[in-house]
Formats: structure tokens, sequence, C-alpha cells
């Protein structure tokens, strides 16, 4: 997967992008709008001091501030880059600060809440529009971001049915100009979607690692130095942020529910299989899923490489691999 | 994680090691022996005749046949590398052929089941030392191995207790010249540690990929294009060989099923605390997983590289990335 964003923007599209939430996906759009010059300036704001102070070292900004009624003032783009529970309280907060004909944004991983949340707290004359970026990794905060992060990824826009079109297209270059691709859904159907290729796949990851090490007829510097066989791969995910999981599973209740309850039936036909020692069913199932892994490949979608290309099987000292 | 396997050995540890199965594990002990001259000679056999020339073409053994019976006739060393299903039969063909004194070792999934379906068929002068070595990637077949594929990983040895001490060091050496580490450990311990280190996330991935094909409410085409949320993870593993894992579960019954029930016991409590908005569980839940990771990390088990370094996030093109 080429890493290159391509030429920068000769005319920046906004004016000033106020960015709320400086961790994993904030910095890393602050990064990549510097480097595309998508924006005049940029305002982050983030309510961590801390993290202010990164943002200022790391020289992500224009300006730097805790305060996000002041600092959304002046922008024509407030992008929300925080846990899915804290927009709405947020946008209470900066409702009555937002500048006529601002777009506001976000980067939730669930739609239909977060629209609920937030529009009762905006003023008309603000274009609520809101986006899911399905890029990231298992790292959090300031330090973590990069600007290619949403590199031939898909951005999720659900915007309501009375968007001001040029106002959503101009959200759709923005991304574009990131180096995404865009795509537009319903907020209900976002989330149902979501639930399977994300929510549901972070569950089991979690609870697969918490059931590894509660055990207590196998040590966990066991499961540790053994992890090769496959639970390693789970850890992954399940050291995403606690915050932002936590927030995506009680916010898209019923579409998780329903898929985890396909997940929990399935699972038991393949427990009977084994229990019963029906070898068939299980050679069945496991022979339908690599074609879907293939699939994802051809779509660049993933890396073709064996084991997510960890290590090397390209091995150039080894004269008898022909790859 | 260096993938250097240090100095090929001056003087080889066997005469002539007989590889039985030449698929991914199979093919990558060819390479290694070579590489490492761990043996005067290599025989490859495979019941498949496109196996056998693939294998002679890449040219990896000095003796290739289809014939595993008058193929071991002249091995110190043989290895069962073939699904764990197939070893007791194989057994049955090669036992009255091993010559006295040979060692006969396997790289199966499962310890305890291969011991009872294969000990029967041996005569009192070889010498059966199952290994496990926790190695692979999801491609299969003579092109898909690699010399270093077990270099850094552990290989378990499960000697039975009247192995005579000499020739289990032996095997030892050689796994360690292939540059695996090497631990030993009773089939039945073995067996429950794998299930829940290899067995046991290999079947929820595989069921979470079913699940995923089978919805009627999200396409197949939604899943493959949105499955960097976290989907494609699980599509890695659950694109193994399905003959290797249909047998896998079928020899391993008891500890798979006990360590699936905790599984599901723990996934319910999950599924409760989303059901009545219990965020307190789930954020303890998602907090205790990373610091897993972090001790995978430590012991050279996995990289640091955020998303497996499936992408770089070292971009040397973007002077705001200080990692």
């Amino acid at each position: 997967m080429p890493d290159q964003l391509g030429t920068p923007l000769q005319t920046p599209l906004f004016q000033r992008v106020g960015l709320i939430g400086l961790g994993l996906i904030g910095s890393s759009l602050a990064r990549g709008i510097k480097r595309m010059n998508l924006a005049h300036a940029i305002t982050a704001i983030d309510a961590d001091p801390h993290v202010c102070e990164r943002v200022s070292a790391l020289n992500m900004a224009d300006t730097v501030t805790q305060d996000a009624a002041s600092g959304v003032k002046d922008c024509d783009l407030v992008i929300l880059c925080v846990p899915v529970g804290a927009c709405g309280p947020l946008a209470k907060i900066i409702g009555p600060h937002l500048q006529p004909d601002c777009i506001l944004s976000d980067v939730g991983s669930v739609k239909s809440s977060v629209v609920q949340a937030v529009e009762p707290h905006l003023p008309d004359h603000v274009h609520f529009i809101p986006a899911h970026p399905v890029a990231g990794t298992e790292y959090s905060g300031p330090d973590a971001g990069f600007s290619t992060l949403f590199h031939n990824r898909w951005c999720i826009l659900t915007p309501p049915d009375n968007v001001v079109q040029s106002k959503a297209d101009l959200l759709k270059d923005f991304w574009e100009g990131l180096g995404a691709n865009v795509e537009w859904m319903t907020a209900q159907r976002h989330d149902l979607v979501l639930a399977v290729t994300s929510h549901l796949p972070h569950l089991i990851a979690y609870n697969i690692v918490g059931t590894a090490a509660d055990l207590e007829t196998v040590t966990q510097s066991e499961v540790i130095k053994f992890s090769a066989g496959g639970f390693r791969d789970f850890t992954r995910i399940a050291a995403s942020d606690p915050t932002m999981w936590r927030d995506v599973f009680l916010n898209n209740k019923q579409a998780v529910l329903e898929m985890l309850g396909r997940f929990t039936e399935d699972l038991a036909l393949l427990q009977r299989a084994i229990r019963w020692g029906d070898g068939e069913t299980l050679f069945n199932t496991f022979t339908r899923t690599r074609a879907i892994r293939r699939s994802i490949i051809d779509l660049g979608q993933e890396t073709a490489a064996p084991d997510f290309g960890r290590r090397s099987p390209d091995d150039q000292t080894d004269p008898s691999v022909k790859r």
C-alpha cells in the first residue's frame, strides 16, 4: 500500500479548522491538514493540559487552547475528535459560539446517537455533517498520530436529509485531501454495518484476552509466551482506548446485541460440531473464510504479506526463497 | 525482531532427515535445515505429486519421493509435518521401516492424541519425541515456507517419561539450530495451554468471519469494504489451512470445549453490561487488556509497531512525526 498523499493544495479549503481532542485521530488530522495545506490555520482544543503541551511541542497547530467555547469562534470547520459519549456535552458548550455557516463534524464510530446528542444544541446557521473515518491503530494520544493514517481508508459521511450539498461536498473534498475514499450512508445504516466490521470484532477481542488473563489452569506467563499461536493477533485491537470503546458499546447497543446474537448462535454450532466430532461442519466453515480475506486484500484494505508482514519471508539471505 | 539465524553448523547433527509433508512447516524445515547445515541430506516425502514437483523445482531436498515407507529407511530423524489426524495412519505405514535408534518427531498443534495414535505402531528401537513449533503464517504449501519461520519462536517438546535424554537433547539442538527456543512440557499440559493461546483464537476468528459472511442485513461487499475497522485482523487466522484446523479441534476436544465455555461465560457478562448500559464493567474489562499486549511485545513475541507495522507511521516525509 503506497503511503504517498500526493501534492498539497495550492489554495486551502478552510480558513481555520478547529480540532477538539488531540488524540490519535485529532493529531493525525492536524498533521494531515498541515501537510496537505487543507486550511490556513488550525486551532487545537483539548481539555487536558498535558495534551496541549505536547501539541505545542510538536508544533501541530497555530493556536492551542483548553477552552472550547472561545477556541471554535473563528473556525469555519470544527471537528469533534472525542469519545462519542463526550460529543453531546461538548456541543452544548460550543453551540452558541459557532460562527454562521460553520461546518461541524465528528469522527465517532457511532453515528445515530451522536446526531441525537449533538443536534439539539446547534443553532440553525451551523451545518452538522457527521463523519467516521474507518482508520486507526491501537495507540492513543497526540504522539500516536501520523499524517497518512487516513490514506486509502474509507471515510463514511452521514449528512442529514436537509443538508446543504455544497457543504457536504466541501467536507468530502477535505477527507479526500487526506487521502481517504468517501462513502455516503444514513446514520442508521452506518451503525449496523460498523457493528459487524468493527464493534463486534473489538468486543470479541477484548473478551478473549480477558478470558485468557483470568484462567486459573493456565498461567498468564504461559499465555504470553505461547501467544504466537494466534492469541497475540487479538491483543492488538484489545489494546485500543478503553474510554472510546466503552462509549461505542453504550451508544450502539441495539446493533451490537443483534450481531452478538448471530455470533453466539454460530459459535454454538461449531461447539456442537467439536463435541460430536463432526469434521465436515468444521471443514466447511473453515473453507469459506479464505475467500473473504482475499477480497479484502484485492480491495487494498489489507496487506497480502504473510503474518501482516510482521516478519519478512522475503529473506534475502535465503537463496531457496523464490517469492 | 532480527531475522538472522547466525552461522551454519560446521558438523551436521543428522545424516539424513526425512520430512513427511512439505507444506508451510515442512518446507520451512527443509529450507532451514539446508541453510543451517543441520543434516547431510534431506529426504522430502509427500503424497501429492504436485507438491513433490514444486519441492524438486525449488531444490529443497536431496531426495524427493511419494513413497513414505521407502523414503524413511535411511533417515536418523523423521518429522511428520502433516495434519494431526494423518499422523497415526502414517506411523502405521512407516513404523516397520524406521531404522534402529531413529528419532521420530512431529510438528502437530495437538500432542496427547498424536501420541496415542502414533506410539502403538512404533518398534521399540525408535525414539518418539513429539514437538510443536508455535509458528506459522496463514499461507500453505511448499512455496509458503521460509527458513526463518522458527526464529525466536517457541518449540515445545513433549518427550515421554522413559525418553533417552541424549536423543531429546539432540532434537533440542536441532530446533535451536533453526533459531527456536525450546520448552519442555507434558503432552497434556501442552494441549491445555495451546487450547487458549492458539485453538480458541482460531475457532473465534473462523466463527466471526463466518457470521459476517452470512448476514442478510449487511452485504458481504460492505463487510469487505469497511473491514479496516477491526474485522480484517480476524480474517488472517481465519485464512489458515482448513484440514489442519479441523483435525486440531477433533483431537483436542476436551480442552477446547473447556476454554470455549469460559469464553462464552465472559462474553455473556459483557453482553449484559451492554444491554443494561453498565459502562463501568465495560471500561474495567477494556483497561486490563493493554498490559497483556505490552508483555507479549516485551518478550519479543510481537512487534511494537502500530497496526502490526502494516503501514509505516514513521513517515519520513512528514516532519511533524517525531517517533
